[in-house]
């Protein structure tokens, strides 16, 4: 059975880890792992628990509820592999990055199915026996299009949404109804390079090094609080379009770790930051 | 005022947050910084915690020696900037990052005194007002010289003694006098390249990546725990002793790096490895 | 039309680019690219130029050689995909992410056929429309086996032979068929940890980086001329098996890395070391 | 001797590579290292040759310049160290690297005078045996204090000057005086965080990744073209402090590679773009 992982984020309070790991204790639950930070200028306080022992776990949150302060959230998950459905367009480095892990067991969730504008990467996606779904945006305006890919969407109630290169900007509308559950690479290192073309302004403006960025999507593109970053050196002999493929590498491994430490509860909203148990 | 460091290392066993976090808080302390690792296999529990609240917190230490299982180690630091002794041969960017660090306060200890078996560095020493020793090792044999460099350091009551490029190889009993006390650099990624000329090594090996150790010294030569290790990639350009340059700036900042999170408290030893809470 | 590149390494002596260029400018060829390299110390000389022009570069070749010191290799690739055969066991990750490189045309060679000693990879093979080929080495001797492996590569007639996760050890009779064009993936960053479970190696001597190591095989297991290397950091928090993980990621940029590199002809064997112009 | 270097700038055309080293060839010198990159998009060819042999190779400048195409810059450089003046406010951490590495032979450059618009690093300074001017800004407008600066920086007749933390933005006429010649760490990796407090905004944006960029300096405030740049994680845990504290070894580190780079005269400006041939 896999451990049951707690995740705690409330106003920072006297004795809070002591009374939490109390509740724990008393129902003779085993901590296997536990993180905690405290904002000490927001007073705001972060817990990660994975824990082992009695079933029923359920009422060890109706009894953290009771004891914690206002404006606390409790989430508890018992579940091995959260199901995700990933969103794409037809570069295949991430999401044949994905695949890969799922097929190897190593991706700590499920894949239920890969929902694409084109139908570039059914090719890729169905040997692996993973639904492919292909809902293209012509001739239909961008909420018609969000609208039915939210009914395949539906269909498969993931607890994350993952977009694996998916180069069409989101309404605020679609955003809200999976707030904080969908997961963006951009192809820079964040905040440089908003916008279009990253890798052509990186090139024009002759960085030396270039990086990817994987964060939650909020309304503002490009600006949602930032999960993980990485970086890798170019120099003058990178064309853009270099710079472009070097940078694959980093988008397939960024978006990656951003996958595997959502799907662990292991990253925290703070604001426009987040909190990332590692 | 400082906070309290409290450090507790010891068997494994349900239950051990609840009761030390409860021992703070039931003596009206305020936990600022938790940090906790279960090492599983073993069953060791690994516990750093920064407290902040009533003066004399030394009782905290006795009462949890009661409550904690056997074998269990306590240390409480309440002193922000510990005293340290450095000791060094000729070589200058070890030394000299140590200063400049120290000279900026960003150093958390107190370097009291530079130790050498060349006159070189004496130079780059003094102008720091920190005092500077040349204890020769010529005409003496290794335990005369050991003991003439021990009478030294008692003179200064160090907490730590950092080799920052000390060429000389220790005795057994120098490194017992100061047992888990010494911190050294190496400049290899160990365990590769151990001895003599790991540069040398490394060019005639051909790797593509050089690097830096920063260790606990024990009896047996570059192969005590490992607290910090960094790299930067050469090429087949890099002659041996321009791989030697560039490493320079890997061993320094890895030193640094180590001596902070000494200095910190931060570092735990478990057999010959380290739990290290950054 | 791809470029030529044309490849030499010989004795140094004065005036060999003067030489070299005035061949391909004297002929009408102009050069887009040039990286040359002396070892000083040894007195050698490494060239690699891509160039366009008149067809039929065949020429240069012959007249450089005549012109070049004894002992000198010249070696000219008009192709743009050299052809490649990919021998793996039962590990995905290094074999996908090359599948999925080759996929998006991102892959500057041509997978001609995977072969491995179990039927697991072949439902990750065969989807792409590469031929997969198991050829157990089950209750045959490993002179068979290879001479199995053999009797199916050389259906292919690859330039290069990748070693994606093999985990078989060659024969030097093997070895030697393919002289210099077998490239190996070895999972630590040599030469710590040769030889088995270098994982596990790694987490007993508690380092704070793990790496892998592209090379080119020769008969000394694990000690062959590297090519590329890649680390990440890990902490006291990782077992032996999330080490193993978290060293796919850098095991299979590294390999593709090396891959791109000598499909491109940028590595030159020097001695046990390599030359390589990025 | 130090070998002769040797810069060229131009545009591009058929058989440079052939004509540039037949002059030295003819001459008598024989080419140590020769790197050169053609940027195939805007026509223009770089190359640096370092060369020894007969003595007065400034003919070999005057004779490339009559065989050259019109636009070309040849420069010659044949002494080993040359002459900087570095310019600070009050932070240690840059001066304080780049001392220590003059005080160990290691920088490929003089260290003629330090200016400073505070007196506090007139302590670090002295000792090393370096001229310290402090040239105050108080109670002086911005042109007043740029002239008095100029007027000791002209008493050292400097090659490049550093700005080590210095934290004053300089006129586009003191730009101008040293076009080209000026060389500035950013505390952030470029282009993100502009302006002031970079450390501030990035803990606000909630990166996870902090860096630097040493760069030329333009009349445009941090938009000069980036000669190196590094990076270091962060995380949640980093206050805007903490990731300052953390940042200095990353400033400290690139400006000094940058110096050297300049200093050996690997850099080319490129537009707003730089070629370094490292």
């Amino acid at each position: 059975m896999p451990p049951h992982i707690l995740r705690i984020d409330c106003p920072d309070e006297q004795g809070l880890v002591h009374k939490i790991t109390g509740v724990l204790f008393n129902a003779g639950y085993n901590i296997l792992d536990n993180q905690e930070f405290v904002d000490l200028e927001a007073k705001r306080f972060f817990m990660r628990t994975a824990f082992e022992g009695p079933t029923a776990p359920d009422r060890v949150v109706s009894y953290l509820e009771q004891i914690l302060p206002q404006d606390s959230v409790v989430k508890l998950v018992s579940q091995e592999r959260q199901p995700i459905v990933i969103l794409a367009t037809s570069e295949a480095h991430c999401l044949g990055d994905l695949l890969i892990r799922h097929f190897s067991g190593e991706l700590p969730g499920e894949i239920k199915a890969v929902i694409a504008n084109h139908e570039t990467l059914g090719a890729l996606v169905k040997p692996f026996g993973i639904p492919f779904h292909c809902v293209s945006h012509k001739d239909i305006d961008r909420p018609e299009h969000e609208k039915r890919i939210a009914e395949v969407i539906e269909g498969y109630r993931p607890e994350y949404i993952v977009l694996a290169k998916f180069m069409r900007i989101l309404t605020p509308s679609f955003v809200a109804r999976y707030r904080n559950r969908i997961i963006n690479i951009h192809h820079s290192f964040l905040p440089a390079f908003i916008g279009a073309k990253p890798y052509h302004q990186a090139y024009q403006r002759g960085v030396k090094i270039i990086g990817a960025t994987a964060h939650i999507v909020t309304d503002d593109l490009d600006t949602g609080p930032i999960i993980a970053q990485n970086v890798i050196p170019v120099n003058h002999a990178y064309t853009a379009a270099a710079m472009a493929q070097a940078g694959r590498d980093v988008e397939k491994i960024v978006l990656a770790r951003a996958v595997k430490l959502v799907l662990e509860e292991r990253v925290f909203l703070h604001g426009n930051r987040t909190v990332v148990f590692e």
